[in-house]
This record gives C-alpha cells, sequence and structure tokens, in this order.
C-alpha cells in the first residue's frame, strides 16, 4: 500500500477501506507517513468528505493509535458530555452532580483550560483542598461509591488527533466535518465513554457559525457514535452571547451551586436539563427523555442534587462548606460596575470578547504558562433582550486590580444596546440519530 | 502574510495576487514554507485551478527562484521547442538544424535522457568525436556563427520547480492543469527562450490521455507564454504509437539523417515541418505558417538542411562524415527480426511499452547512473494500419546480446493485429492563443 495512491483515490471522490485508514494513520503515528502527505489528504478529505464507514474508521485508527482508558470495573454505563466550547459554560460543573444524583456514573477525565476562563479543574480547584492528584485505583473507588469523581488527564491518548489537529492548525483544514467529528469522539471514546452527550454550540462565539453547520456536526458525531457502539445524542445550543451570568473560576462554582437549588441562571438550568436528560436516559435511568428530565428537576427540588456535590467535593479533599457558604469562595478585592451609557434593549453580547475581557483580568490564560486568578471575572446583569436604562449595570467587574479600564472597553465595545432586541433561542435543535 | 491564510484564500477558490505567489514561491524554495503547506496547497489548486494571472505569477515565481540564462547576446529571437514527453521522438534532431538552415538562431540547452531512450545529447554523443562540454563564451559564439549549438544543463534553473514537483510526484497533486503549465514553461523561460513551440503528446503513451486533456494544457501554456511576454504556440500531436520507426540512439540519428533529406518516416516528416514552420514563423523568418512551411521543404529539398547538420557537428567536434555514410554510427552485433504470427492490420502499437523494450535492450537508463548502449534499439517495420502476412517482420530487433527473448514477449504483447484498422491522426490541432 503507498499513501501516494491513498491520497489519489480520495482526491477522486472515492471511499477508503478500514485498512487503508489503518494503515495511513499508524503510519502518521509512528512518522511513516510524514506531514506532507498527511496534509495533501486532510485537504482531499476537506473537498471529497468521509462516508459514514470511513468516519467511523477514523475515529477508531485514532482511538487505537494511543492508550485508552479502561473504565471496566467501574459499574453501570458511563456516559461522558463534550461541549464544542464556549465562554462562561458552567454545565459540567452542575451536569457531574445533577445525574450522579441519579446513580449515572460520572467518571470524568478533565483539564486545565486555555484562553476564554479556566477549565473543570481549574473551576474545582477554587474550593479550598480540592483536588485531582489521585490514582486510577482511587478514581474507579470514588466513582462506584459516590457516583462521582474528576481526575487530571494522563496517558498518550489518541496521538494521532494530536499530530493531526496541530497539522490541520497550520494548513487551513480545520474547517472539514469528517476531521473535526473523528477527532471530538476518539478522544471521548479513548476516555472509556460507553455512551457520549454532545454539546454543539452555535453563533458568533461558537466555532459553527450557523445552524446548519452545527447540526451537520452533530449528525456526524452522532453517526459515529452509533456506527462505533457507542450510542450518542446531540444539543444544538446557543452561543451569541455567554451562557449563564459568570465568567471566571470561582463564580461559575457559585452559579453551579445556585443551579443545582434550581435558583441559577434560566438558560444555564434549561441547558443542563437537556443535557442531563440525555445522560439519564443513556444510562438507562430513563425509558424517555421526558422522564429523565422529571426525574432531574426532582433531585434539584429535594436537594440530592446539592447533597450529592458536596459528597463529590468532600471525596477529593474539598472543603463542601462552601456549598452552604459560597463567601468562603476565593473573592476579588474590587467590584465594580459598568454602567450602562445609554437607555434601550441589549442587543449583542460579543461571547468570545467578553470571555477575554475576563482572561485580561485573570481568570484564564493566554498561554499554557500563565498563572490564574480563581477569585476574579465578570457577573453579566443584562442579557440580550433585557430592558436597560442609562446607569443600570450592565456587568460587574470582579478585579484584584482597581484600575480596569481596559476591560471596561471591551465590554463597552462587545455589549450593544438597540432600540429592540429579542432573547436567542437557546437550544435549537435535539440530535438522536 | 502568513501560508495559512493564502492556504485558505485558495482553498475557498479566491485569486492569489502576485505578491502572494511570490511569498509563497520564495518561502517554499529558502524553506520558510514547509512541504506540508505546500502539499496542503497545491491539492487546493488541484480543486480550485488558477486563473490566467496567477499562472503567469507562478511561472514567473519560479523561474525567478533560481539562475537564469542570458541569451542577449545571440542576435535574433531564440525560439525553443518543448516536447511533453514520447517514445523514439527524433523531433528535436531533425527540427534543429533544418529551422537554423532558415536562420532561426538554435541555442538548445539539452539534457541525458531517464526511462525509454537517451536524450538529444546521448543521441548526438553516437556522433564520434561530438561533445557538449563548451564554454558559455564558446556557445554564444557557435550560435552566432553557425545558428545552432547544443550545451549540457548548467546553473540552479527553477529550484522551486524542482522542489515543487518532487512534492507532487508524492502527495497525487502532479496532474493539475495550473501546475504542469507554469512548471513546463518556467524550464523554458529560465534557459533563456524568446519564443516557445510547444508539441503536446496525446494518447495511450503519453501522459495526457486524451485530446481534449491535450488542448487544455496547450492552452494553459499558450497563455502562460503570451502573458510573460514570450510568444508560444503549440500543437497536440498522437503518441498512440512511437513516433517513426528508430527507437535508440544511434538509430534515431540515422531516422534524423534520411528525414532531413525528406526520406524519413512520412509521420516524423510531417509533425517536424508543423513544429518547424510554428518556430521560424515565431522567429520571425517568415510571415506566415503556410510560408514557413514552404521555406522548411525548400531547405529539405535543396540540401541544405543537411548540410547544417553536418556544420553543426563539425562545430562541436563531431565527425560530420557520418551524414553521408551512416554505417560509421555504432552498430549492433545481432539484427533479429520478430516475425508477424498471423495475417491482418496492426491495430496498436504501445508507445510506452515498446520504449521500455528498448531500454531493456540498453538504449535507455533504468536509473540515472545506468550505461547506455548507443548502437541498440528497435525499428519498427510496420505500423497502425499497415498490413501484415504472417512471417512479415513487424519489428528489428538491434541488439549486442543474442538472446532476447525478453525483448520478444514485450513486443509481441504490445503489437496487437486485427482485422482491420485505420492510421491514427498525427497532428489533432494547431493551438495558437
Amino acid at each position: 500500500m503507498r499513501m501516494v495512491d491513498l491520497i489519489e483515490k480520495k482526491r477522486e471522490g472515492h471511499a477508503l477501506t478500514t485498512e487503508e485508514i489503518q494503515f495511513i494513520i499508524k503510519g502518521y503515528t509512528n512518522g511513516d507517513v510524514p506531514d506532507y502527505q498527511m496534509s495533501a489528504l486532510a485537504m482531499a478529505i476537506f473537498f471529497k468528505d468521509m462516508n459514514d464507514q470511513e468516519r467511523a474508521d477514523l475515529t477508531m485508527a485514532m482511538v487505537n493509535s494511543g492508550d485508552t482508558i479502561d473504565l471496566s470495573e467501574i459499574e453501570g454505563i458511563k456516559v461522558d458530555k463534550h461541549s464544542t466550547g464556549g465562554v462562561g459554560d458552567t454545565t459540567t460543573l452542575v451536569l457531574a452532580p445533577l445525574v450522579a444524583a441519579l446513580d449515572v456514573p460520572v467518571a470524568k477525565m478533565s483539564g486545565r483550560g486555555l484562553g476564554h476562563t479556566g477549565g473543570t479543574i481549574d473551576k474545582l480547584e477554587s474550593i479550598e483542598g480540592f483536588h485531582v492528584e489521585i490514582t486510577n485505583e482511587q478514581f474507579i473507588e470514588l466513582v462506584n461509591k459516590d457516583k462521582i469523581a474528576v481526575i487530571g488527564q494522563s496517558g498518550n491518548l489518541t496521538p494521532a488527533d494530536k499530530k493531526l489537529y496541530a497539522l490541520r492548525d497550520v494548513t487551513a483544514t480545520v474547517n472539514s466535518i469528517p476531521l473535526i467529528a473523528s477527532s471530538i469522539m476518539s478522544k471521548k471514546i479513548a476516555a472509556g465513554a460507553d455512551a457520549i452527550v454532545l454539546d454543539v454550540k452555535t453563533g458568533a462565539g461558537a466555532f459553527m457559525k450557523t445552524v446548519e453547520d452545527a447540526k451537520e456536526l452533530a449528525h456526524a458525531m452522532v453517526s459515529i457514535g452509533n456506527n462505533v457502539g457507542r450510542k450518542t445524542m446531540a444539543v444544538i445550543s446557543d452561543m451569541s452571547q455567554p451562557l449563564g451570568f459568570a465568567i471566571g473560576n470561582a463564580l461559575e462554582v457559585k452559579e453551579a451551586i445556585d443551579t443545582l437549588q434550581g435558583k441559577g441562571p434560566k438558560d444555564l438550568e434549561e441547558l443542563c436539563l437537556v443535557l442531563g436528560s440525555q445522560m439519564v436516559y443513556l444510562a438507562g435511568k430513563a425509558s424517555s427523555l421526558e422522564e429523565a428530565e422529571a426525574k432531574l428537576k426532582e433531585v434539584m427540588a429535594n436537594g440530592k442534587a446539592l447533597e450529592k456535590f458536596k459528597v463529590f467535593l468532600a471525596g477529593q479533599g474539598g472543603d463542601a462548606s462552601v456549598v452552604d457558604q459560597p463567601e468562603k469562595l476565593p473573592q476579588a478585592k474590587f467590584k465594580i460596575e459598568v454602567p450602562a451609557k445609554e437607555n434601550g434593549v441589549v442587543s449583542e453580547i460579543v461571547a468570545d470578547e467578553i470571555g477575554t475581557a475576563a482572561m485580561i483580568l485573570g481568570a484564564g490564560r493566554a498561554t499554557k504558562e500563565s498563572e490564574i486568578d480563581l477569585a476574579v471575572g465578570l457577573m453579566l446583569n443584562k442579557k440580550i433582550g433585557d430592558k436597560v436604562e442609562a446607569g443600570d449595570s450592565l456587568v460587574t467587574i470582579h478585579s484584584n486590580k482597581e484600575n480596569v479600564e481596559d476591560v471596561m472597553n471591551i465590554i463597552y465595545k462587545n455589549i450593544k444596546i438597540a432600540d429592540k432586541a429579542e432573547a436567542p433561542t437557546l437550544v435549537y435543535s435535539v440530535v438522536t440519530e
């Protein structure tokens, strides 16, 4: 088999066989297939696409290019959730204890953040004592006992995907549905998921700018999952503005605590219920999405979800009393309001720019080496469709420095006020096949 | 300027500017642009093509990537001829003295062959004493005095093209009209041509399998030439069978001598008159193609073309007496006939396979290091459309080894006899714009 012939085959629009795709990915991982052939193939895939079988084969070839996590000692169906990325996305912090309260095992491998705000681990570390440095045995024991634990990323998972992603980034081949879908799915499968729930974001702040593009990606990933024996569902959700009110690590923990009690922002709660229903359903803990949603609302109302969050924190060394006394979370020195300059209705909140403002405060990492400040961030006081009068606070800046002119400038530039505007749809579509 | 943005621009079907193409080719030549970005761009060009301006810009950027030959000290319009490659193609040996006899300056830079048969230099070296190791000054003096000289390739011409060609070969991006056309044209222009005549071959033995593909390539090259100030014309000619009768170095020299006297194979003579007319016309030595052809026939008839060949050989140390006594050329020990096994009409002579048979005899190089045998080769006794009776010789094998079973097998496999067949069209089309 020669790589040049396989590139030509794809260039001419033919489907590659399972064996051919394994040859390519094995060769690329061990260096037999050079970057210049892989980038030509990626460009041919950009133009000629891959069929369902090829996408499934590519995903599994990447899974098999490195280590895989074995969660077989955990009882039950392990459901993982993945979001294609957004600003102020607190869903994981809410969903983990929420579904664990219904005995869905949550064995979460998580990372630190780069960009807008911290990752799930950074957020949890704003709780004193909480740590993810536990052994695989402790991790499995915790999940079996409490139904919930988080561990840091370890092992050499999907090295082919890492190498290919870096190559796509510099060869204008990122934006290809089969390549994006197989990249995401391979990571989730390598991390041990039996079933997968996907939150595909759309809008100005997201990678997929239109609902149609987001749907195409969602369908692609659901097909891959179902073709490789991992039941998969997806939600298309709005990222034309940040989700919830909080952007910043400790601020998002506080928001998660509120949401677990049904007192959080309505959009965050709604999305958590939709995603959580899919997780509960796929884990076999409800026989329909409707039944799953009813059960989730029940554990929010009766305090079991909040209780599970405490058990989770305590299980990994964290001070669970923050759940009842959130003032124990790191607090910023200054709270600075950003008053509206005119009357009207909020018509736009550019999510990624607002995320950048939070990063400048110290809530996120500009580079991998940056230290982050867990206390700082932004609280949105208004969202799209909300009426404002001049002087009303649009945003409260939580900062450890007094001079936040640069951050204010970004906020004014990226929150627009018009004569009228309507709140955007939050959940555009649920994709189950 | 970032290469990744330029790849994306082309991927989206937009035209690259002159400055952008210069940035790419300069960067690729000096190593700033890595192979993996160049191959992704080449694949994007395969799918999205380039417009006339981009093709001209790419050609000139490759010309300027290395040395260029300065022929300004040679009087007159220097016209170069290029063939896209064929088997038994003796046209250069005929055309050079033929048009020089009409005072068209022939300043030919030539190479050695790889594959089927030798290159022009190999063929000429079958004449005792002939050599191309002359200085640039001697070369220019010879052309000014005799109107004809051949020199070996020197200098670092079009390094960007060499590097890109090698990359295309392993990334399934060879078969792209803008890339093929700019590659050929850049080499001719760097070698100092003021005007260019192209012989684009089509048929089973050629790179362009159909007349339509050949026409597209011819139009592309003619447009590039005219857009960069080099008058260019092209001929689409048949390569469904070898041109002429001779395949082998000394054999082709003998065939060239015959053709210069109007006694050569009719197909070779016809193609030389069509290509020669374009060369004479572009050099300004005739005011129409018809006038040019009449003049060429005149110098063939009155012996001036043959006389010019003698002057050419003597000018570079060769024994010009071979022209009148071709038996002085290297002779093979054995002449072995290949008798037809049945009655009928020759319906197929697979050009490249027959070329391979000649190479196996020693007429061509399998690798760059191979030594070639100037005496050996094949003489076709029948061509497509010729009647044969069982026992008639199809081919005479000129060999220095007695056992030629392997060569005979290839010949029998690749010369087919049917009930009826017609001689193919030789010149399909003349492309002048």
